[in-house]
């Protein structure tokens, strides 16, 4: 029994579901300005980012959900020059933003500005230098009030925030006003993707409101999965847009823009992994069909 | 802080890993004379069955590990009549396979009498009549014992055995010496599947291995995964046969036979979910091409 | 790792601790009027009751908690004939002092009827029959609102409720107005007990306050303890009277008392328990002299 | 629920009892050649010693623990001069025999010299200079080999190993065979005193097999306990000796000798805690009475 490891971490996932890691060591444990904020070292995901108990990302796994998260878009995309990041405070989807040669300017809004010296600290592989690239401009503030006092325009938006908690600082991004404002805010033939929480089953109901919501505001809107071990399982998503359909590229164009644009070797992102993603379950596109919740600001949504 | 739930079923899915459940009842908890049993009724995933500690599958999500351990080999072959299943004493399989019409005789071999009579007592939802229906004929033993003194053949062999674990029944049905013996039992065009176990990224060995494993015996073998959310995450299958191949079944034939020979509507398994199960992320992909371990009679895989 | 235990009872003992028993089965889990409602049985402590995700008592071990409230006063009285019980809604309280050949009346006083019920049914070991027990008059209500419209005076009344959680119905029977009641509810030379929380290093505020409001209103009050693994520790309690000075007794007094009063063997106390129930170590003794906190209605103390 | 802590450390105290402390770090995690060892910062008892997975001591409670280990023997015996420490590798041990004025000479033995050093480096307030006393002589090896091979006779030993585990080092440590040694090296009037683990209800066993083996060598032998909360609970003790009892003393005699012998203030140990370490309750005294258990080399106990 002495061989079993001793030191834990504990997460809710839901009220009835906790997952729990093993720790190596807790590299920090505080408090920022706005949430609770911790990396461990844990034996199954190597260095983990808490905040407010939830875990944001892995070492090990965060690959997979980063690429998930911003290849999609940006490859369905014609030719992605200007992207905009609301969160991502860890640095990594900017780093695949940047990873995309036809990017030229990448301008990223978080609020934490403490998170994001964590992770440069105690996760450097995360950002990988993303924050000394020329092409990214940083801000420190609250992403929907920076879009709401700009003109400018991007072809892609990328929503990586965290989930929409009572206490936290992040759900007012998640309602139908604030998609319309990502509207107007794409250029034409523009594409969103959003992290859109837990998509396994049971745990759906974030997922399919995002979704639902979005299609409020977006003439295409495409959920698709991925699955992030570290994160408790499968992880949703959505792409939208003026009408770019990621399912109409064929596997080979897939392949041809990858090789055309991104500079590094991706590990998770290729045009099977891409079919794949889009390929939900039938129960599940069942109970997409049937929950019709939407977000509004007057409306929100919180998740456990 | 009362109103969190105060029991809990724990599950080590590694040394490093574990799963908590919210528990509503017991219902059975005692050893049968193999291994440890219980049912549990859990707040996520309803009534458990839980064998040496490892959770086999729970009402809520059952359809997705049965579905998709029956329905892709005998949708694949052209005209399944006969069907051997080796395990599967919830059932369910059984229920799976019956419902396809084509199947005039199916064989179950399954080692522990006390598991099924505790199924049917305590979740008759899994196997809903199947052990009464005339084309089942159950037999209590090895599987392995049973198929090395008969001389049948089946168009279809379902593997439905519990994970290898060192003092569990199960890990001399996970050889290259059995499955050898598989395939002199299969008819031609004759197909079978696996379920290979956890398929998470970080807990692939047993899953890969399987598959290496049917290689060395059968001239195509498939992998593929379902997200079982019980089992703590994705779940590993193979298909395996003298030739046939899933994915060069057009979507509309797969409908088609699905609405052709299977007599209920299905919950998880369609055309656009038998594409998905085969898609498997690239870094899997690249990972199973890596790892070489193969498993015999005497190089036995043990699962934590 | 199969062997370990899967099913586990989780109690917060404070919000940095936690204690888990394994669990054999669930036999009661719902609500009450005024509580939730658990009765488990589990492997370390035979079956427990749970109100609010706390442990009340175990089949194991409540004979010390029980014992311990009920014997040190009874015995260091004269001649306890009348007894008032508040809470104790188990029976054992009220075993314990019928046990007392003095004692020709006890009036009982508790808030919940289902508690009474469950416990009845499936903890009848607790009540040996005292429910039956003519000298028994039993009433359902709150007892601080029964004390108030009566005025029958007792020998010896017995505090025996759960501790004082925000949402519970207790925290108004800690007070220094509830402890001035009872003392106009005595009869001369009567002495209470009142079974007064956790009484661990670090978790000692409630044991402390209830003494320290006690001798605000009582001319003596004797601190003591006992330990109550099933509880996660030593247990307080405190006895407070008139004059009436239980060290005063002779280990050869206290034999002779139980020897004549007591109708049958008890486990937990006899003349070397009474000493070193009150015997607390120095670290606490000048806590207590410290800590200067005392309840009130309108200073009501919650514990976790 | 983000409020909860999300870390900690996961003890089982017996197959079917787990107690958790939340942990706001870890500052070492290794092995040494003896064992595992961990010492981690915990919200409830401050810094801790974990090894083979067992809290061994923790900053906040250690002073329960070493005075009540040392100073009964030490104050019962008229004039201790040279002490014998077996184990007590973090030192506090040796702080507490130290701090009586009548020692003129200590003898350490214990096996892991890396413990010693991971104590003074993250845990220096239980040595507290104690390394550096001119009148401590530290040898790392078995103490039992230690004490097989020298003629020297002390007035007091003091046994402070880690609980006997079937993989750890110090089992032979707690036999016939071992306390005959002791007596053989005590001078005349000598006393020992003896750690003897868990003595809470139901986890008995090594507490009263230590003390039967214990009076199978020695005259007269008195079990005693104290609380100590980290440890899960109330923990036993045993000194035994030549003829010397601990009870016979007045608390004003050892008020006495604690004013005239005792260089600093305790926490715990005084006149009336001495007299309460030994109060044993009724139940415990008579299961003692009942269970014959002793322990030897060729028998050994091996707790969980």
């Amino acid at each position: 029994m002495a061989k079993l490891p001793t030191n834990w971490f504990v997460e809710h996932v839901t009220p009835d579901l906790i997952q729990q890691f093993s720790i190596k060591d807790i590299l920090y444990s505080g408090k920022t300005r706005f949430q609770t904020a911790e990396v461990i070292d844990t034996a199954s995901y190597g260095r983990c980012l808490i905040l407010d108990g939830k875990i944001q990302c892995s070492e090990r796994d965060e690959f997979i959900y980063h690429e998930a998260l911003v290849h999609p878009p940006l490859i369905t995309h014609p030719n992605p020059e200007t992207v905009f990041i609301a969160g991502g405070g860890e640095g990594a989807t900017a780093r695949e933003v940047l990873a995309h040669k036809t990017v030229s300017k990448a301008v990223m809004v978080d609020i934490d500005r403490q998170v994001i010296k964590l992770c440069r600290r105690y996760l450097p592989s995360l950002s990988q230098g993303s924050f000394e690239d020329e092409r990214l401009e940083l801000h420190f503030g609250d992403a929907r009030n920076y879009l709401a006092h700009t003109q400018e325009r991007f072809d892609a938006i990328i929503i990586d925030l965290p989930e929409p908690i009572e206490e936290g600082p992040a759900y007012l991004l998640y309602t139908e006003e604030f998609y319309a404002m990502l509207r107007e805010r794409l250029r034409p033939q523009g594409v969103i993707s959003v992290q859109s929480g837990c998509a396994v089953m049971g745990v759906l109901l974030n997922f399919i409101a995002v979704n639902n919501t979005l299609k409020t505001v977006f003439p295409r809107v495409f959920p698709y999965r991925a699955e992030v071990p570290s994160f408790g399982g499968t992880w949703g998503f959505a792409l939208a847009g003026e009408g770019l359909d990621p399912l109409a590229l064929s596997p080979a164009e897939v392949e041809r823009r990858i090789a055309g644009r991104i500079s590094r070797p991706l590990s998770f992102y290729d045009a099977e992994t891409h079919r794949g993603l889009f390929s939900l379950p039938k129960y599940l596109r069942q109970e997409m069909a049937q929950e019709n919740r939407t977000i509004a600001d007057d409306r929100p949504l919180f998740i456990y």
